[in-house]
């Protein structure tokens, strides 16, 4: 399935996009996709529930706002360093172990929203990352059981101010969390229609130029050391964002180093789960 | 008000505490300590609400288990090396600008459950601190409105793993975000309680042993101009807690670094937030 919110920011509706494109309305179902949803088992219940009344569900006009296809999830977890391209440009080492940081999750917005670039801003860069959704609780996971713990993949654009990130006095966090620096989606994919998240191809393009254009193949952790590695330190719980890291190609690794600027057009998307485009803006306030 | 949230873990009920410290179950108001509830003048409205009611309040044991006295804010916020005392023991300099990481939220529990040791750690530290509750949406805060951004005031333990913190490839959040690292409460004091939070004596005992005896006078970046700063870099939202970092005394200060090991009990205070006591478990699972 994919699974989509649609509406005005902050009152988004439940739906799906169905095989043939069509996005429809799911409000029917009773339950918006949180938390709770996942926790409670929703996505059986939810193929169930289409299965009688997929046909009555109202369609949803493809022109209608996309926001995050998940609500307020607890935690998004991102993952540094994780394309040894990637490093090599922003001039670090290859981890030894995986490094971890934090959104806050204030900076979520729709797929297709505009990237505000934040007041004394002037390194505000993009990242093409497969996001991962948890699907249950995990605390002390072990690899080789680490899949069972997926909901569904997702395209996430982890925007970043390089200046906030790495010369306003740490912590990585500061750079990564400015609203709407987390375009999430389109849709949350579930994981059985992605045959191998380790073989998708992931590309971004600012003003219609390719940038970055790799494929997950790459990764230095892959899927399941991440989530094992992540649940010795901290409880994920269902609908938290592991995003994966992003590949060479980021403004910062650019020579010169080249940022966004008002009106630039960032367009991203991976193999399978769709794409997303966003217009840079300045902060207005 | 105190505030304050009771009953079993995940199943808690709001209530408060009286100035004769009587706890009593504020369920009747209908609605529980949250985001929300901070966002739609919930304390006003609770203020106003007890005037008629609080007589028909059934009282609440003081041997009940307290919970976090807020529902899964949206984040948690800490600062680093905000007492020069606390930096100079950690290593570190005195920072320029505040520097802040998170904890992952599902670390939150009540202000007297375990403090559980991780599997493999054998550096878990305690940090007595004063947590600021937002009390309502903060975007690029003058400092000088800052502290009308406040709901009040709590005791906090930010409890920390020194080498997941320091020595398992970074950030810092690896090491602050374990099950029951951040023991809350006993409860949320309204800020209309809290004459001068910048002259507020905070202490932690293990074992009996005063081990962290300062004022929050010794603030590096003080709190008007913490909230301002971090509003620069996201939104901060109602619930969301900033806690205003550690003084000296911490267990990787100490000559030799002591850390919590099965049965110790660590207790902890600030004047006018109240008192919490956690013995430190080994992880079983």
């Amino acid at each position: 399935m994919k699974l989509l919110r649609f509406g005005n920011a902050g009152q988004e509706k439940p739906g799906i996009e169905k095989a043939d494109g069509t996005r429809i309305d799911c409000s029917g179902f009773g339950q918006d996709w949180t938390e709770e949803f996942l926790e409670n088992d929703g996505l059986n219940k939810l193929a169930a529930w289409l299965e009688s009344n997929e046909a009555d569900c109202p369609v949803v006009s493809n022109e209608t706002r996309l926001g995050p296809p998940i609500k307020r999830p607890s935690k998004i977890i991102c993952i540094g360093l994780n394309y040894s391209l990637h490093a090599k440009e922003s001039g670090m080492e290859v981890p030894k172990q995986p490094v971890i940081f934090m959104k806050a999750t204030s900076s979520l917005c729709g797929p297709n929203d505009n990237i505000i670039i934040p007041r004394n801003s002037e390194k505000t860069d993009w990242e093409v990352e497969l996001a991962v959704m948890i699907g249950k609780k995990a605390s002390y996971v072990a690899k080789e059981d680490a899949m069972d713990y997926i909901a569904g993949y997702c395209l996430l654009n982890d925007v970043s101010e390089r200046d906030f990130q790495l010369s306003h006095g740490g912590q990585w966090v500061k750079g990564k969390s400015n609203d709407n620096f987390s375009p999430l989606g389109p849709y949350l994919v579930t994981k059985d229609e992605i045959q191998d998240p380790h073989n998708l191809n992931l590309w971004l393009k600012v003003n219609g130029k390719m940038l970055q254009n790799s494929n997950t193949s790459d990764l230095v952790f892959d899927i399941p050391t991440l989530i094992s590695h992540l649940s010795n330190y901290m409880t994920l719980l269902p609908g938290d964002i592991i995003s994966t890291g992003t590949p060479a190609g980021v403004g910062l690794g650019l020579n010169p180093p080249t940022y966004l600027k008002e009106g630039d057009v960032v367009e991203l998307g991976i193999n399978g789960l769709g794409t997303s485009s966003q217009t840079a803006v300045n902060y207005k306030g």
